[in-house]
């Protein structure tokens, strides 16, 4: 199955490689993490584990971070349905970097994007999902002092005005080269690039003075930002800097947790029966018979609940190696390993959404609107 | 010379009756007139010498006028310098509607289109333009209590919400084959018409019912409207009406008075001397000499300084008449016409910038923004 990876589509087999060669990033190196280290202290596990494994002028970044000119930071969240396990793994990046390095973050809820892009949503609907989604953000424990949250449609004022000094360095010419668009799509859809660009430039425009900003984010998302470091310069910014995660496998076979089947996804909202169905329908590495797993041992490597515990349910190393050499040796059952990372998985739901109500309290510390 | 007729370029020979054809709108018919002038007591000379000529739609907004569905006008202004005389033109039309329909007026000035079509001018000209042709406006005494003018860079929350209902149901295809896009026009430039159709059901957002909304406005617009009008039965709102009017002609041979050559137009804010030496200067249907003239007589059709008379300096019919007829007659010489459209347009003007300076005072009572 072809690699397909815009901001709009992930399917077929992801080649991490190709995409690194392809977008012309770079891989994050061992000396690169040994250098935030020196920073941070120790290193995040979505580092450690090469769940981040790409960047742009990350190396840059620290450059001006050691000269004393601090970044900020900018990530965002497409709002069409609930949030789930896997759209936490950049944010929970995102948030050990605000602590880490004292860090600013404008966090962009594109409800316009998706409002333009989805056929059946309702601009009402996108802009409700923007504040919903945003309690998943602010339950991570993120800095009320330091985050920014804001819908597009919201501060639309501040962003457009900004937007269009993009926008008008764009030519239809190149949008199409990198996004693909047809005569099909419609005129909003072409424009909306210039809007996700505009946080990667809006602390400059705020503070007057030109301000590094580093991006967390899927790689799926890297088009936006290959236009966006084409144009800052021309406006005298500066290009924004970047650190790209995989995509968080789905739990069923193949592609990329996905909302459009919710089979796939662990939502931040599913209940404890819901979560049990779903992991224990989940795709495995498993053999055909309990025996023969005995024999042959699993497939960790092939194994969506294995893939749960290294993107986001167990921290700790030295356990994610016992979980990945039980199964391979075979004493590991797929039954049992299943339970185990539905407790995990519970566990944290339970604790998220009780911060995710609180948050409902706290949400306008957070949102920026015009 | 072929002719072009688009929201960026008109140039060539006009055929007003092609226009008419080709865009698909209607003559304004005796008929018509008659059935305004039961409402309004009286005609606008804008409407009696056919300078308005062309419409959509103005039969079923006085239907629902009369059945006591009232419309509200909407009209505008791309800020790309100061004001002429021919933009005054469609204003001055439209606050007689205003005064005599008792209708409120969203009045747009698309500085943000400006700034996206316009290679060399920056934004913050733009915005500054905005408001300093909006005194221009305010100067023609439209009613603060009923006029709502706007720059879209500072409404752009109230805008954008809006624009990208529109923006989702045009395609790239439509939008290309209606304004001639190329893949050298950047994306802003393809994505503003959804700006310029929002204060075209704006009143009907605000107000939570369908309100019937004219639009007058020189033809040259037409592209955007049939765009609107296409579009917002989509959305639930009414198709806007239009009435259109001709081009102010400008002082030299051929062409409208343009902005671009400052010697085709008198601006509102020229000084007498400016103004002499632009009307001296002027193109007419004058013979080679004096002799001549008095033999053959002028040809008035032709000339650049009647028009002027037509379109705004002479409200009395018979006396347009009669410069008309003793031009013909070879007993009106140019020297002499030119200094009496020069003393009236010097007049107006003083009078004018009297009323523009005292509308700085007053501004914010017209100015809506987020």
């Amino acid at each position: 199955m072809t690699m397909v990876v815009t901001p709009w589509e992930v399917r077929g087999e992801i080649d991490y490689d190709r995409l690194i060669r392809e977008f012309g990033t770079k891989r994050i190196t061992p000396e690169l993490l040994e250098r935030i280290k020196k920073h941070t202290g120790d290193l995040h596990f979505l580092l450690r584990r090469g769940i981040f494994f790409s960047h742009r002028d990350l190396d840059w970044i620290l450059d001006e971070y050691e000269k004393g000119n601090k970044f900020y930071l900018y990530t965002g969240r497409g709002p069409s349905e609930n949030v789930h396990i896997g759209h936490l793994v950049p944010w929970v990046l995102t948030k050990w970097l605000q602590d880490r390095f004292g860090a600013k973050l404008y966090f962009q809820m594109t409800d316009d994007e998706k409002y333009l892009f989805k056929r059946n949503l309702e601009l009402e609907e996108a802009n409700r999902l923007a504040y919903e989604n945003a309690l998943d953000v602010i339950a991570l424990g993120f800095d009320p002092d330091k985050t920014f949250i804001f819908s597009d449609i919201d501060y639309a004022k501040t962003l457009y005005r900004e937007a269009i000094k993009v926008a008008k360095r764009l030519t239809l010419s190149t949008a199409k080269a990198v996004f693909g668009f047809k005569n099909s799509n419609n005129v909003g859809e072409i424009f909306f690039t210039s809007m996700q660009a505009v946080p990667a430039f809006l602390e400059s425009v705020k503070t007057g003075r030109n301000v590094p900003c580093l991006i967390p984010y899927a790689i799926d998302q890297d088009a936006h930002f290959r236009v966006a470091r084409d144009i800052l310069p021309k406006l005298g910014f500066y290009k924004p800097a970047a650190i790209h995660s995989k995509f968080v496998p789905g739990l069923l076979r193949g592609g990329k947790m996905s909302a459009s089947d919710p089979r796939s996804a662990i939502f931040t909202v599913d209940d404890p029966e819901t979560v049990r169905k779903k992991i224990s329908a989940a795709f495995t590495g498993g053999r055909d018979t309990a025996e023969e797993q005995k024999k042959l041992g699993g497939r960790p490597e092939i194994c969506s609940v294995f893939r749960y515990f290294e993107f986001f349910f167990e921290e700790d190393d030295r356990k994610l190696e016992e979980i990945f050499s039980e199964c391979r040796s075979g004493s590991r059952i797929c039954g049992d390993c299943k339970e185990e990372l539905a407790k995990k998985v519970i566990g944290f739901l339970e604790d998220h959404q009780k911060k995710r109500e609180r948050a409902r309290d706290v949400l306008e510390k957070f949102i920026v609107r015009d």
